[in-house]
């Protein structure tokens, strides 16, 4: 018998991806420089030179065996140092190799932290909006996903709500910053707030709630903006990293889990990582893929595009009357709704080919998320059919 | 809290990477060339020049979306089509590319395919001798892998002992062949006569009993050696394949899931996958390496070096009076021990730096495995040290 739970999903189309896909679809009938498409979070500026250079220079270098063949399972040993390396550089932490382990992508960090520190009916709690691969990612670890509702003036944490729904069976505590989808960036307070809470309810309830920071979008932040490492604020933090959207190689799968050197048995969970593997059939990203990219760790391709397009977004919504916070990082942006139903109100825009994603499933109804990692010019031309449709329709 | 059951796996020391640990340490001591290290199924043999020159083309050819993109989360179509294709050409089979599910390795595959087919608690069968790291993928599956004892005469399977194990929870067998570690492959009398025993058993528990067959040795097979397409014999076979040990790129994590067209529900099983996915941080092999291996299926790395070595052992474990059963392919010969514990037996092997890994973690107490993926050089060097331990020794 085939598993029950797979199949009911089959039903269950996400929002984004239909969108998606009758934006692609509407682009076969009028040509897809036409179709305003901010549906998805697919980076759009290429990948640094120097990556590709790194495998082509790692083919002649090394042997087939060094190259290509098994790596530890906790990731290859000179990889985790670099990784290491780097963040102390950058982030003044004492990490040590033995605080790294190498990942497929954010999503495979996540798989392995969450089965880190939650048993099947522990709960996770994140706050809305929230990215919502959230629900599998953590429902089908056994662990429960608790959502705290937004705080929409700001998108920072809504701590009243928060304090009503921490409880003895909160084991773990999932953010993301900068946030997909509203595009805003934690601030020191929040987070110096947030790792009180955790502090004082973990001595409440005698145990350790950890701090799960995912955090792909850490390189996409803007201009003035305080982007806090997470984990210099609170000691049980596992930091969640991939390197999809700051070198713009999502397809490569590969990031890593760090856990704060402050946490207690940090190593042990480094440890743990390669057990978990062994039941969920991770066994470690691309060896080549793991070798270039600990050479090119303190790059980023160049993403001053996604400021850019943030800012002729930003300035185009404000003048015709939206309500939207100012993003400090991502490529997103993520406005209220000219009606109260942002289904509604996205599938109006189709007649005007201006493709948003409606935030029901993001924790957030009444708003819509644009992604707008897309070219500058097309973000430009698609000021008018966002205009028309507005004036139009409301 | 930690999740106690991983922090009691880290007890559990694995003996193949005890031994294997101890032989790279005494070769520190002695140099590593006089220590006859077979503990580690490690391929020895380089990759083929046509698949670095794969991906040099490739970053030369294809656009940096193109190239390290977010592939679709079933895997690249092309890349499906063209895995189908192969299959279909060299097995006489019937796959379309909506039958095939990209997976970083075996381990990725297997993780799906159990998912597939059983919920908490269902059981999966398995026979000795066997892969231990089935134990870790199936348990942590939530399903019960059970372990039906070795037919040590030919290895081939205990259909007696079999029938006794097999009951209403069985929901899927599964079977490695050409079988790690004893280097047998399944006649097609056996397979055929397994297909019989899950098409009556099926019919009599009212479900369909599933035939995941993990495939990772396919491509060595020796010289002569019968060697079946295991899913041409039975309708509900998943087949779970992995590159690692045909083209020596183990590191790179890539394999597939193929679904026999004529199971019952294939193509939704597919579908299926990309669902599981979501739960296990799964999503897709590198973009890179599957469009590389694209290019490369209907080619293997050199693997002749495996069977010329097999000879040479077998050889002279037959002349130095040990019970042994030729293998039909892989890179493993499973001799029975010169006493009832193999344990005892590697142990004093040590003395003369010659390293097996006694077979008790494999369902079969009292033999041992070579792993003979190293040089033909080293394994000739390696007979004197045998011949003198045996004489010394019993």
């Amino acid at each position: 018998m085939l598993a029950q739970q797979y199949v009911d999903m089959l039903s269950k189309k996400s929002v984004i991806r239909g969108l998606s896909e009758y934006a692609v679809a509407r682009g076969k009938e009028i040509g897809y420089e036409n179709v305003f498409d901010y549906t998805l979070g697919n980076p759009s500026v290429p990948v640094p030179d120097s990556f590709n250079e790194s495998i082509i220079k790692l083919i002649g270098q090394k042997s087939s065996m060094d190259l290509h063949g098994y790596s530890q399972s906790l990731g290859i040993a000179e990889v985790r140092q670099a990784v290491a390396d780097s963040l102390n550089r950058r982030f003044g932490m004492k990490y040590e190799m033995d605080h790294i382990f190498m990942a497929s992508g954010a999503a495979g960090a996540l798989a392995h932290a969450f089965r880190l520190v939650t048993v099947p009916g522990d709960e996770i709690i994140t706050f809305a909006p929230f990215f919502p691969e959230y629900n599998p990612y953590v429902n089908l670890s056994g662990a429960v996903l608790k959502v705290v509702p937004p705080q929409t003036k700001d998108f920072q944490i809504n701590f009243e709500e928060f304090e009503k729904m921490i409880g003895p069976k909160t084991m773990a505590v999932l953010v993301n910053t900068p946030n997909n989808p509203s595009g805003i960036v934690y601030t020191t307070e929040t987070i110096k707030k947030l790792a009180q809470m955790l502090t004082d309810k973990s001595k409440e309830f005698g145990h350790t709630i950890y701090l799960i920071s995912d955090e792909p979008y850490r390189e996409i932040v803007y201009a003035g903006v305080d982007a806090p490492y997470v984990a210099k604020y609170y000691d049980a933090t596992i930091t969640c990293y991939s390197f999809s959207k700051s070198l713009s190689v999502p397809g490569e799968r590969i990031g890593y889990v760090a856990i704060n050197p402050a946490c207690p048995d940090a190593k042990q969970m480094i440890v743990m990582c390669g057990q978990i593997s062994r039941g969920i059939g991770h066994n470690c990203p691309s060896s080549i893929i793991q070798l270039a990219v600990a050479e090119n760790l303190d790059i980023t391709s160049d993403l001053s595009v996604y400021e850019k397009n943030m800012n002729i977004l930003y300035d185009e919504l404000k003048a015709l009357g939206f309500t939207v916070v100012k993003p400090g990082g991502t490529f997103y942006i993520f406005p209220k709704a000219l009606e109260d139903d942002a289904v509604a109100f996205c599938e109006k825009g189709k007649k005007y080919d201006f493709i948003g994603v409606p935030a029901d499933s993001f924790g957030c109804p009444g708003y819509f998320r644009l992604a707008y990692c897309i070219e500058t010019e097309k973000v430009e031309r698609s000021l008018e059919a966002l205009r028309k449709f507005v004036k139009e329709t409301y």
